[in-house]
């Protein structure tokens, strides 16, 4: 079976507090980079995974998202790109 | 000044371990996705940047890279997108 790239954006919902993404936000600031205006810090996760198709594996990288990598409660994902095969 | 959200990747570089990539993959096998080969895991970091252009704000966020977002020494990062503006 191909194998697939698979690059998965997990990111803290909008509205929530994202405390690592205003530390990191004040840390820029304290280096003088006073152009920042907000910083949110996610994961970004890039997986191979053996498909039939780009579409089977990005079927498969949505389970997984479901399953175990995000939690359904505090964070969105998003399945960023699906390359190779 | 328009506004920008410049998008950042910050993987692991190859060739290092990346003990929590293993451990994900450890745990996708267990839950039965047998296709998964590997997974790595990194930082996704969006940051909103006041600058003139796209190029000034792409400039901006790489170096904050540089000086605070990633660790020289282990870390391969990426400004992904730039948007907005």
């Amino acid at each position: 079976m191909p194998r697939f790239s698979v690059s998965i954006h997990i990111v803290p919902r909008k509205g929530l507090l994202d405390p690592q993404g205003k530390a990191v936000a004040d840390a820029l600031h304290a280096l003088g980079f006073a152009t920042v205006a907000d910083a949110r810090i996610g994961r970004h996760i890039v997986l191979e995974v053996d498909g039939e198709s780009a579409e089977a594996a990005r079927a498969q990288a949505t389970a997984m998202c479901d399953k175990l990598l995000a939690n359904p409660v505090t964070e969105d994902y998003e399945i960023a790109a699906v390359a190779g095969g």
